[in-house]
């Protein structure tokens, strides 16, 4: 059983008011070091066996079509997820 | 200037209603190879300069205690951003 993961972002002249949320709410916890935070979508795609070309392909035409807004978003990757890469 | 990647997934025996509707929704673009659909949440954190041990630490703590519900969510990556690796 295979895995793609597809992660969307809001394009960077996009507001993202639940970004600015968080950034709001770090020094709460204590935390200064950072001085922006953008807030997109992680999407895992499941296949029966191993991942294909075909699987990737469906996964970029998915991301494009239906994963994502490209008025607003930007698809930032599509790739196999490697269980170790962590 | 240097960026934190935070990647939050609902945990496997959680339901989740976002998922199955793009799931649902793969068959009307002619999708059919995708058994599940799981969409969690991807952050992307800023610190002026580069990436240190202190922000990587303020972001799996950020992670844990802000960016995650630890009830029906799971941390699944914290990492820093290389730009190349798409």
């Amino acid at each position: 059983m295979g895995k793609i993961v597809v992660e969307v972002m809001p394009k960077p002249e996009i507001l993202d008011p639940q970004g600015k949320a968080v950034r709001g709410a770090l020094p709460r916890l204590g935390i200064e070091v950072f001085t922006d935070v953008r807030q997109g979508r992680r999407f895992e795609l499941t296949v029966d066996g191993p991942v294909t070309e075909e699987a990737l392909a469906a996964a970029k035409k998915a991301a494009q079509e239906l994963l994502s807004n490209p008025i607003i978003e930007n698809v930032v990757s599509v790739h196999e997820l490697v269980e170790d890469a962590k």
